[in-house]
Parts: C-alpha cells; structure tokens; sequence
C-alpha cells in the first residue's frame, strides 16, 4: 500500500465496488457521485444519530443552501489559505448578439465560460460558513451560542479517492461565546464524536491536524496550527491503513471568525468559537468499508444505534 | 396588487415575516436562504408525502449533488436556451506569485474572480439532468424506466420574491421510454400532483405553460411549447392573486433528452422522456401562507398528510 499505484488501485478498486452495488452513480468527473437508496438511507440514519447526540446543547437547527454570497467569503481569510478550493460562481448576462457569440464558441469547442462573469455568489465550502454573519455586530454570552447545521460543501479537489468528494455534505455543531468554552465544547466534542464513531464499529483514532492552506506561506500556518493542536481529526482507515481518512474533525477557530465577524464578548474582546464535523459520505463510505456493502447485514449494534 | 410596487410591498412582507418567525434566514443575497427547524420538517414531510405518492411505480430513487459536469449541459441545449440561468463553476490554479496578485485584488476591491477559470463543472439546473447520461448508448424499454429524483437546483435570478430562490430542491418522478407511454405519464401525475396539492388545502389550477427561454428566438420556442401544452404547471396564489406561482410542473419532454443522450427506443427511434417536479420550498411556502406561519396549527388532515 505504500507506492502510489497501489493506493490509486485501492481507490478505485473500491469506487468501482461502490458502483457496482448502486450505492454511488458516477457522473462523469471524478469527485462527483450521485447517491442511491441504500447510501442515502445511511447518510439519513448518521444524519438522525448526529443530531440526537448533540441534543442536549439545545442547539439552534438551520440548513443552508450550497451557494453562500461573496461578501462573506470576502469576510473571511479563505481566499488567502485556501484559493485553490474555492468554487466561484460566474454566470452570462449579455445580449442576443452576445448569445449567438457563446452558441459559436460552444459549438466549435471553445471555453464558452469565458463569456461569463462573476456574480455575487460562491460555492459554500464549510457549513458552519453562513453561521457567523448572523452574529456580526452582536455580543454573545461567555456560554455561547449553539448551532446544529448540515450544508452541502464544494472544494475544487477532483480525486480518484472516492472519500474525496468535490460536492460532499457537511453535519456540524457549531459553539460561538467564550474563550475557554469553547476549548471546552471542542474537548468534549472530540470525545463525544469518537465515542459515536467507535459505538458504529469504525476503528477511529484521534489526530492533531491542519487545515490544507495553501502555498508556501500556507506550510507557516499549517505548523502553526498542529503547534498549537488547534485541529484535531477522527481518522479512519477506508482504502489504506497507512494514509487512513479524516471522517470528522473538531476545530477551535480562536477568533478566526469572531474578529472579521466582529462578534463580541461580554468584556468586549473578540468571540472565539469552535466545532465539531462530521463528513456524512465519509463516515457512510468507512461504515460501508468495515461492515460491508449490505447494511442489513452490518451487525446488530450498529444497526440498532442507527435504525432503532 | 395591480402596480409592481403593490406586488414588492407583498414579496417584502411575507418574506419579512418568515425571516421574524425563523422559518427562512437572510444570507446577505436575494434569494438565497437558510432554513430554520421547522421550515425543514416540512420539506422533509413534503418529501416523504411525494415519495410515497409516487411508490406504485417503483421507481430507481437517486439523490444528486448541486454540481454536474459541464459536458453534460453541453450535450443538452440548455446553453442556447436558458444560458442567462446558468452558474458555471470557476477556480483558481494559480502560482505562490499569482496568489499575491489575487490577494491584491481583493483587498482593493477589485474582481478578484477574474483570475479564476472555468473548471469541469456548473450548478445543477434541475433536478433530472444528471439522469440522462446514465441511459445514453442504451436501448429502454417503451414501458420506461422511472426515477425517483432529488436535486439542488441552481438558477441565477436573483430576486425579493421569497419564491423565487437562487437555489432550491426539487423532487421528480423522471419516465425515459416510449412516446405514447411518457405523454400518458405526464397526464397522470398531473392529476396526481394536483390532487396531493389540494389535499394540502392548495387551491391549485393546472395551466399550460412554457419554460423561461432566453432571448428573442426564445419567445419561438415559448409559443411552440405552449401551442403543443407539452408543460402544464400546478399554481397557487402566494404573494398575488393574480400573479400565482408555479409550485409543481409536469412536462412531457419528448425526444428532447433521448436524441441527444441517444437513448434509443426497442423501435431504434428516441426516447421520449417527462417529468413531475415539485417545487419543495415553493411548495412549503404555499402551506405557510395558506395554512398559517406555524404547521401545530394547521388544518388536522394536512397535518395527517404530513405528519400521519
């Protein structure tokens, strides 16, 4: 499993499992599956179990759409760590003549897409994303705000490896308040999160880890972020025991958001906030890997936390 | 409710009123929205009721992503028709030295997206699309194969009317095979779309009506589609009387996906193809604004329908 092949021949060899079974339909670009009953009704059933665990933090429940407008983008610091994932979207605004002009470069083959121009929207590339605006200018107590979101997530990462989708579904629960709080939700999440993980049979170990920023100055970050164990990831193995899969992670931002967002504390210092994700396809696909392509036949405890 | 201005005063209101009561959230663009708990329990419920409707005909059920790939929009002519409605996904592939440029950019004010070019994919138009590729080369049978769609669709009309999303999910019974059997399909769901419909307590009327075609040879292609009732849409007054939305359709494609994805009849000629597809935020919204903000309070057999 070491030399690259052998890792790209897992990878597929699995997608092709995946296909084979109809719980994932390819459309033709790699990160792109359409989803059938049975993967469906395990995403619906994580999705149930999620939001159970959760319950007692009497979150706030919102569920955004995948397209977010541009100005939040242009709030946050995504542009500069992550340039490279982000999805803009651009569309055609001109006139019958420029119509007739994009119908003639589509038909030849050309780059149509070159006749459009940004709009005021982007792909969402995190659910917790449309969470800050809400709170901008506000102050929130110490023992924070608490939010249960799902969003359909974009990042322009097109792989073989069907863990890394382009197009994927994000649970989240998200705590914005005070400082040591919300070290402390993403301690108790981090445990909380691994319990459920292990409770479904998946062998989950605790990482720290980095968010994939990007460029040179992006190495600086992502070692200041490990230094300060920011970051941890829920790792699984799916298609290699060596290079196992980050299925969820919990996050302390600091205030990475409660800065731009200018969300207050009570003594009026920046909010801090934090997180738990959970990746709903990842955790289906490593279920699917552990206990096999039949959920009928996973074993009973599995089956009874997620379909009781 | 004559004047436009009568008919923005309603849009503002109703929307207003659903953002005071938590149902839809605000995200900085027009038409685009969270959802709170309680409008998504009756997406889900719709969901569920479309679902069950439309079990007898045992349907393939697919759930897809909000992108697709672009070489699936440029088989179909959806470029030369609605070519104003589409997103087309763009991204960064730049240098360390290109990233400083885009930084620049945006910190100015500037359009920093412009660096960005067309990748292999673009928002999803509605909820069928991704399902004709999967029959293309292939002969079906002229009793059909029938899908069972769910999909986030992506229309780039931004607008104050609180129906009129930029993004939104459609669910869609789908029928590819012969031509008698797809026109007899599209009769009967729409008897059956509006009979679900006025069940719900919708005073809903079936009419003739065309697709928003772009441009000038648009207006042909509105008239014919019209002059052949190919498109029936289900309305129901939500801010206006007089203007009532469409909050289903059915439509009856002919060979219009089959010629170009070449799905092909036993007979050698093309497939025909039709569609159901419910509007499940304009439908959610119909209930809220006949039914009241809150759904305990909702007449006891929608409630049934819903919630049985």
């Amino acid at each position: 499993m070491n030399a690259p092949s052998a890792l790209a021949s897992a990878y597929i060899a699995f997608r092709d499992d995946l296909i084979d079974d109809g719980l994932l339909v390819p459309m033709g670009s790699d990160g792109l599956f359409g989803r059938g009953a049975v993967f469906e009704s395990i995403v619906t059933a994580l999705d149930t179990a999620i939001m159970t665990l959760g319950a007692d933090n009497n979150p706030t429940i919102l569920r955004f759409p995948p397209v977010i407008s541009r100005s939040l983008i242009e709030r946050t610091d995504y542009l500069k760590s992550f340039p490279d994932l982000l999805g803009s979207v651009h569309s055609f605004s001109g006139s019958d003549r420029d119509h007739l002009a994009l119908i003639a470069t589509a038909e030849s083959g050309g780059d149509w897409a070159q006749a459009f121009t940004s709009t005021d929207v982007v792909l969402c590339p995190a659910a917790c994303y449309p969470l800050y605006p809400m709170s901008s200018g506000q102050t929130v107590p110490d023992s924070g705000r608490i939010y249960d979101v799902v969003g359909t997530c974009f990042r322009r990462e097109p792989s073989i490896d069907p863990a890394r989708m382009q197009s994927f579904r994000q649970h989240e629960q998200v705590f914005i308040g005070g400082e040591s709080e919300a070290m402390a939700f993403r301690n108790r999440w981090l445990e909380r999160g691994s319990g459920l993980l292990r409770q479904l049979g998946l062998p989950v170990e605790a990482v720290i880890a980095n968010d994939p920023f990007f460029g040179r100055v992006g190495k600086m970050l992502a070692s200041s972020q490990r230094d300060q164990a920011l970051k941890w990831e829920m790792v699984v193995p799916i298609c290699s025991e060596e290079w196992p899969t980050a299925i969820a992670s919990t996050n302390a931002h600091q205030d990475h958001f409660g800065a731009p967002f200018d969300i207050r504390r009570p003594n009026g210092s920046a909010a801090h906030s934090a997180c738990i994700g959970f990746g709903l396809e990842r955790c289906t696909l490593a279920l699917l890997r552990h206990h096999g392509l039949d959920p009928h036949l996973w074993p009973s405890e599995v089956r009874a936390i997620l379909w009781s």
